[in-house]
C-alpha cells in the first residue's frame, strides 16, 4: 500500500465547469499504483467539484443556467457583500456541490461510468488559477 | 493494509431512494478487513447517493417530493431536451446530492448513526439497473 | 501505511456552522502520520459537513439565512412532521449539504486552502450533542 499526492493547476477564465479527468488520469498514471482511491480536492470556497457528463456540452450550459438562478446575484438579503456581487453567490454553490470527490480505480485506471467526467467548477467572474489536490491510495 | 473492490449493481424502477447499507456492508464483511474506510462510487449522471434516515418512509417520499418541486421537469430554459424531460432536472439532482461517500468502520461494522441508511437515489423515470462501486480500504 | 481513527463530539445550541477544523487537526496530530488523506463523517441525518470561508463572520450568517430560505419550515407539503417542524427541513439540508468530506495531507499537515475551515453544519433548533468519526489513512 502506499500514497501519492499531487497538486494540479486549473486555469479558469469566468463562471463554468472545466474538465479535469485528464489531468486527475494523468497523476493517477504516474502513482504506478494499481487498485485504490483516487480523492480529488478544491483548495477553494468560491470553486468546487462535480462529477458530470461530459458528452453533450448543453448539460453543461444548462446546469450552469439553473444554478445561477437558483443563486442569484444581487439579493439584498446579503451581508457579505465586500468582495464583489459574485462572492457570496460562489460560497452558496461551493456548499450545495463538492470540494472533495473519491473515485475508484482498478487495474490503473478510473471506474468512472461512461459518461462521467470530473470538473472544477469556477463560481467567479474574474479570471483565476485554481488549486486541486489529487492523492491516489491503494497497492 | 489492503484494498478491497467490488461492483454492486442497483436494480431501480423509477424515481426514488433505494437502499443499498446491506449490500455494502456484505461488500465489507467479505473484505475481511477490519479497520478502515469504506468508499461508495455511483457511476452515473442521472442517479446519485445520499446517506439518509431509514426509520420513516414518509422522509424519503418529502424528499423526492421537494426535490421534485426544486427542479421541476419541462423548464423551458433547458437547451438539454433529447434524452426526455426527466434527464436534464436528473444531472441537476446529481449535482445537488452525491457521487461519492465514505463511510468509516471499526471492528468490521460501518460506524454509521442509529438512523443513517447509505441510499442509491435515482433520478430517472424508466427503470435501470445502476451500478455503484465499493472499495475497502483498511487493515 | 496505517489507520488511526477517532470520535470527536460537537456541542451545538441551535442552527448553524460550528466550525471543527482545530478538533480534526488535534486528531491528525495524534496519528502522527505524515501523509495521506483525513475522512471526516458525520453521524447524523440533521447536521452535515461543509468546507467553507472561516474569515468572515458574515459569509456564515448569509449561508445559513439563504438555505433557510430554500428550505422553510412549515411547508404543508411534509408529512414527516411529528419530529418537529425543522427535522424535515434539516434531512433535506443534509441531502443537498456533505456527509462525509476528503481532506489530503502531507508533512502532517491538512492541505486546506488558506480561507478554508471545516463545519459541522447543525439543522435543528434545539441544543444537541453532535458525534463525527475523524479518521487518518497514510503512511
Amino acid at each position: 500500500m502506499s500514497v501519492y499526492n499531487q497538486s494540479i493547476d486549473v486555469p479558469t477564465k469566468g463562471k463554468g465547469l472545466y474538465e479535469i479527468t485528464e489531468a486527475v488520469d494523468t497523476v493517477l498514471c504516474k502513482s504506478a499504483i494499481a487498485s485504490g482511491i483516487v480523492t480529488v480536492f478544491s483548495r477553494h470556497t468560491s470553486a468546487s467539484l462535480v462529477i458530470m457528463e461530459n458528452a453533450d456540452p448543453d448539460v453543461l450550459r444548462d446546469l450552469q443556467h439553473w444554478m445561477d438562478k437558483l443563486v442569484p446575484e444581487g439579493d439584498t438579503d446579503f451581508l457579505h457583500t465586500t468582495e464583489g456581487p459574485d462572492d457570496m453567490p460562489a460560497h452558496i454553490k461551493v456548499a450545495l456541490t463538492r470540494t472533495s470527490e473519491t473515485i475508484p480505480f482498478s487495474g490503473g485506471r478510473m471506474l468512472l461510468g461512461t459518461w462521467q467526467g470530473i470538473f472544477l467548477w469556477e463560481h467567479r467572474m474574474a479570471r483565476s488559477n485554481r488549486n486541486v489536490i489529487v492523492t491516489v491510495i491503494g497497492e
